[in-house]
């Protein structure tokens, strides 16, 4: 006996949503513009406070370039609940039953529990930053930006702290970005790295010219430092972020070391992971194995078209993607998501950050030789007002010439430049090929030879003399 | 007995540029690149005062937002000949004789000619603006804006004029941007225009939104307008621009109503012209038919890659890309050049316009059945600051749903978005392929669902539906 039987055989089915934000919503929504109400229902159960809302907004909120919250929601929960889907806030998920069809859900302040049973379940339990197991890492004024419970929670530390000083753990997108909201709100900003150069998602010589940027902003670098204790005072409050050779004076500590998929439920429940913890489904984003379990957004790993191996890429782009494939898929319609290039924008004031597909490191990984070149090129023709230099390294395979890669470090008009590398990699191009690819060209924004065709004329060049 | 041999034995070849702009410099430079002067003596002529300048920044010089006419000026004719290519300037050639390998040349300033023999030669004629059949075109006042000659004996008029009216004729790309140069030199301008809506590379709807621009701008825009005559003074200098319906005063007449490539020299030598009037070469750019004659840029046509047929299309990226292919083929290398897909970017004021591949009616005459759709949104978050709108309109092939076109009217961030259209179509990418590209995303960059991707999406549900 199904599920939807069992609950009055009127053969209306019921689809419930573990995570409110954008992978869930947008597949709750997405069904529900293919199914109405009548055939199917919606429950969405979300942990916080909010529904479909930007969490790559929140460095931007932080800094003030964003005043109202509430303009990083796309979607209240009422607006939801007008379109027909329940949604049940400060409610966790606390087991999966597959076997049942059924989750346990617990009301976040009461601590009731009970069970719901499903037809259809979509996991969207997105990801948390990672904690690192030492000593203080919980402490009062230690801060991760995933959520906009967690951006609401370090803007009221902010108004309280009374202090001037924040270290900020970890180089990536959110740590540069949180440095930079964090410099703006008028606070002296340390930046800790692991690493030897900060954005560790660009090759270090790349990186190289992120930390000039920053240090230019008057952000404090310090490199090759692994944080291994949070030092607190008598209240309980975070006093400095101390390494192995220092210690660094904190009022609040921002956590930007990456986050992990939030994958212990289905986990718990038999669900298939990944290496790096993600689950795994097929093209249509069902869970592998599973008939009727769907999962998007930061929980999933996702397969990279250039290496060929699965990935964690946790972005709001590939979360509403997801969300948009599961829906239809879940709504009785067909959709893929057939994977990612690697694609990554960011912005540290007017410093624009891009890169998509291998790194030197990824290729080395994935078992390709490569031939890698940097070029300096201007975002406008060289005459036109405005003009700023921008550099860009390309990868491409050994022999064959097929784009690998490509990172971009400029200013104004340079970042979506990798729009048109992502699209290459997408369709296989070698760097030959590109050099011949008709892009929008005048003056006001490009110079005759777009950069990136420049580093694919360099790097096809290069291809041939190997 | 080959000409080289004539010319002495020593093996040495001579190759013959007409043309001292983009293409035929480019050619010159490229072949130097790979065989030094021992090898191959390079000569070109050109008719004018400059060699390898930027057409295209006309108007910015004009407008004043370049101050210098050598800031247009890639390469000198002092550079080139550094690098042992001959320039003569101010030297027309006036027939090609392709059976003897010669050219005959004259000096504009003497009158002087005489015959040059070469191995090899390479045609960049580039293109004349039209003027029309009709009195007064050729008086004083009246410009085109093609060469840096062009532009200097322009600003002359302005300097002179001793009158703050302006006509343009035509609306095109170079109208529209000479509009807004006028305007920031003073003048009050007036554009006549004989289509419906101004910038005819795009369909009429987002025409429309160009012109909304451009009356904001404080530019008159008369439309559907034939202009009759241009009326003259007894002096000889330009007063009015003349319709059927109306005269337009003016101190000044600017002419934009395109070009045509300069091919009689080439016509009259018995080479191959396509139905626009342009040279026809083979992938290679070598004239078809021909063993050692080349051509490129303006005065060739070239294969649309989405229509399947040829075009011309006057615009510098090519030119560069033309002699960059022929130059490295001259050389004893191998490259091509595949065709285009008719990307183009411009810029007026803050307004940016886009266009790739084909336009409505571009579709039907290629016999291709389409569903067009037009979006509204943002090029960053919504909630960033700075967002602004942009329409883009996108076209895809009935049924099998191949990208065909996309046109894009926005402000700052819209124009080079069009780069990721010219690559999918380039790589024969359907609509569905495009709603899964991996763009760039951050909020200073796009809204979660880039607007190309939002286009997508639903012309992808348009083809799908019908």
């Amino acid at each position: 006996m199904s599920e939807s039987a069992r609950r009055g055989g009127q053969g209306r089915e019921r689809l419930v949503v573990i995570g409110g934000d954008a992978a869930g919503m947008s597949a709750a929504s997405q069904a529900r513009r293919l199914k109405g109400p009548e055939e199917l229902e919606i429950v969405a159960f979300e942990r916080g406070h909010f529904t479909s809302y930007s969490a790559c907004g929140i460095p931007y909120w932080v800094g003030g370039d964003v005043h109202d919250r509430d303009d990083l929601v796309a979607r209240t929960p009422e607006e939801h609940r007008a379109r027909g889907i329940q949604v049940r806030l400060r409610t966790e998920v606390t087991e999966i039953d597959p076997a049942r069809q059924a989750v346990r859900a617990r009301d976040v302040d009461s601590g009731a529990e009970s069970w719901t049973p499903y037809d259809k379940l979509v996991i969207a339990t997105g990801a948390r930053p990672v904690r690192p197991d030492m000593p203080g890492a919980d402490a009062e004024g230690v801060h991760g930006v995933q959520t906009l419970d967690d951006g609401q929670e370090l803007l009221g530390t902010l108004t309280r702290a009374g202090g001037t000083r924040a270290v900020v753990v970890g180089a990536g997108y959110i740590g540069v970005e949180m440095a930079e909201a964090l410099i703006k709100r008028g606070f002296r900003v340390t930046v800790v790295n692991r690493g030897s150069e900060p954005m560790s998602t660009l090759d270090p010589d790349m990186g190289r010219l992120v930390r000039e940027a920053m240090e230019a902003l008057g952000v404090t670098m310090v490199d090759d430092a692994e944080v291994t204790e949070v030092a607190t005072g008598a209240d309980g409050r975070v006093r400095a972020v101390v390494t192995e050779d220092a210690a660094y004076p904190a009022d609040v500590v921002v956590l930007g070391i990456g986050v992990r998929p939030e994958t212990a439920l289905a986990g718990a429940a038999g669900l298939p992971l990944g290496v790096h913890g993600g689950l795994l489904t097929d093209r249509a984003m069902r869970v592998r194995g599973q008939e009727n379990v769907w999962a998007g957004g930061d929980c999933v790993e996702v397969l990279d078209l250039v290496s060929g191996q699965e990935r964690h890429i946790p972005l709001g782009t590939h979360a509403n993607k997801h969300g948009q494939v599961i829906g239809t898929n879940v709504g009785g319609g067909y959709a893929t998501f057939p994977g990612v290039v690697g694609t990554a924008v960011s912005k540290v004031c007017d410093l624009e950050i891009a890169r998509t597909g291998l790194r030197e490191k990824d290729a080395r990984r994935a078992g390709l030789r490569y031939e890698t070149v940097v070029v300096e090129s201007t975002s406008r023709a060289g005459y036109y007002p405005g003009a700023s230099p921008m550099t860009v390294k390309m990868l491409a395979e050994h022999r064959t010439g097929r784009l690998l890669g490509v990172q971009i470090v400029g200013r104004e008009g340079a970042g979506k430049r990798v729009d048109i590398a992502a699209v290459a990699l997408t369709a296989g191009m070698t760097v030959e090929q590109m050099t011949a690819l008709d892009l929008g060209y005048a003056p006001p924004f490009s110079p005759v030879w777009d950069p990136v065709l420049v580093a694919a004329r360099k790097a096809a060049a290069k291809v041939r003399a190997s």
